[in-house]
């Protein structure tokens, strides 16, 4: 990778997706300079798919995203696309797939500079991360079927399925605090006990890390009256969906998470773990923390280069301390303010 | 049901069920006196049906819920059982299922008197309850499989079965906020799907309520983001599950929570929302308010005795604020003390 110019596809995506997009490209910008050889190739994805091609995931938009050697995402959706056949979000399913991008991985973290956004009395400083199986599970298992009288998903997972997935959560556990907690709900589901069984046996070769497994109904308690406890929560595709929600919400600032979604091979993805925000679009407030962190993942995950990550991620902590924040964080910065201050930081650190 | 004996399934369970049923029937007793004849006929159930019979749900214990008027469970499960071939947890899938019991209730509020014990800062007074479907989903879906290779659970749900929650979710915000909030996964699933099509069309026999969804993952957040929005939750079995234990974590007063699980006809069951807590069993600590307030739940709901209920909660009222209350919820007393103090209560004010 090193000796190659990176290829990122870059998605903007949709109502607030091309403001956020615009800030995380400059930050990039700034912390590449003379340091990280990049092109970027943009291409319409969810509703702007839509728009362009009838299709919120263009071919040309996937077989650049196959080309690459990271995706950059920002939001996707809203009202205009509702009645769609096909809805945006339908896109966002389709090339986890067809990328392969079975972990999706989201850190949690509450700093003590961030405590006081946490909507939670009295928290402790938090730092995990949730490893959700993306491929498989309820998503994409078959029979799904409706008709006037009843209708039926299925929730199917393969051995190996749930095997890869598992190695990434204890990969990175060996990297934190080494301690693993799955999720599930063995006293009621067949698949949870077959996860169970594998990651049991997965946790035999990381003898370092630790293992305990917990119900889904009591994590969705614990994230909220102990989060401290966790370090690296690994679950399947729909609790995954719900925990990780609830985990970003006890931070109180949804408006600074990234997430990484990766196979084992092949382009990584990155992007906020918001939505599109109709409501706020166009009004130039929308918080661009979120991706520009996912830019800072996608460098130290995708291109080996945690120098430029923690430029960023120091750039980041210095505006926020100094204030600079967008409406949601409680401050009347705008998006271009905080982030020409993230770049300023960036460049008087140099 | 007024002219006749009523007859009252007593299940006091595992760990601290005994202690906690124990107490609510001490209750149930003093608010009774001349006012209300039943008769009660305890049996084993959970782990102590394990233990007599070497079923979580004998079959005389089923017989008798089938004959009374009202089931009242204290709390099932623990170590003890964990590797029995057929777990407590079973017998209670089982009773929902034979007794069926298709709509679990289960109220989540937040007054002003218990803001203090609540996790979420500057909290509203909260007041909703969440309906959850309970007889099938992917709790009962077929197939349901495992081997070596894979493992497959089964959300299956008819039209039939959506429609009868959904009316008793309707009924009862008829009689609350007049507001019901649908929660699914409809840009996933194929039975979110149908859910929408049913309680849309129930929706409209119900003129005087209004009607939202909201998708799981969003509901995750808003319950603790903006839990005062909330006047009914209506819901499937397995995304019930976890949001009315969220909901629950986000009183901080677990211990205080009964639920009603009910069928067209035939006796409810009420319970308490938490589980049989063997690390404080025998020590006489476990707070008896969610079984006394499962007691007050009946009188209420399945014997029509609005003003006997009443005289429970404010009894429990009454103690709380004197704090009268177990370690849970910071206090210092015992089961018994807390449970006399209510009994004292109720007995002053008549
Ligand atoms: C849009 C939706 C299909 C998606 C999901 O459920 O995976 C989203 O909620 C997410 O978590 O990325
Ligand atoms: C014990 C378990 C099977 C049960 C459920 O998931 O329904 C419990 O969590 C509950 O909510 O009553």
């Amino acid at each position: 990778m090193s000796d190659q110019i990176a290829k990122i596809t870059v998605l903007p995506g949709d109502y607030i997706g091309p403001e956020i997009m615009k800030a995380g490209l400059a930050v990039l910008k700034t912390v590449s300079e003379d340091e990280f050889a990049y092109q970027i190739d943009e291409r319409p994805f969810g509703g702007a798919g839509i728009d362009e091609t009838g299709d919120p995931l263009p071919e040309a938009t996937l077989a650049s995203a196959k080309a690459s050697d990271a995706v950059l995402l920002a939001a996707i959706g809203g009202p205009k696309w509702d009645r769609a056949i096909k809805r945006p979000e339908k896109g966002l399913l389709e090339i986890r797939q067809k990328l392969n991008l079975f972990a999706n991985i989201r850190p949690t973290s509450i700093s003590r500079a961030m405590q006081k956004y946490s909507p939670i009395k009295q928290v402790e400083p938090v730092d995990f991360v949730i490893v959700r199986e993306l491929t498989s599970g309820i998503y994409f298992g078959q029979p799904r079927e409706i008709d006037d009288y009843r209708a039926i998903d299925t929730m199917h997972y393969t051995v190996d399925e749930i095997r890869r997935v598992a190695q990434v959560a204890f990969e990175m556990a060996e990297k934190r605090r080494q301690h693993v907690t799955m999720v599930d709900k063995a006293n009621v589901l067949a698949t949870s006990n077959l996860w169970r069984r594998v990651v049991e046996d997965v946790s035999a070769d990381y003898p370092d890390v630790t293992y305990d497994t917990s119900y889904v109904d009591a994590a969705a308690m614990k994230i909220i009256s102990a989060p401290e406890q966790f370090d690296v929560i690994l679950t399947e595709n729909m609790f995954g969906d719900i925990l990780s929600d609830e985990s970003a919400e006890i931070t109180g600032s949804l408006g600074t998470i990234p997430s990484m979604s990766r196979g084992t091979t092949g382009p990584a993805l990155y992007e906020p773990i918001h939505g599109s925000a109709p409501d706020i679009a166009g009004k130039g407030i929308a918080n661009p923390l979120s991706m520009i962190n996912s830019v800072a993942m996608m460098l130290r995950h995708s291109f080996d280069r945690p120098d430029l990550a923690d430029e960023i991620a120091k750039g980041v902590d210095a505006v926020i301390e100094s204030g600079i924040v967008t409406p949601d964080l409680g401050g009347q910065a705008t998006t271009d303010q905080v982030t020409s201050a993230i770049i300023n930081q960036i460049c008087e650190r140099r």
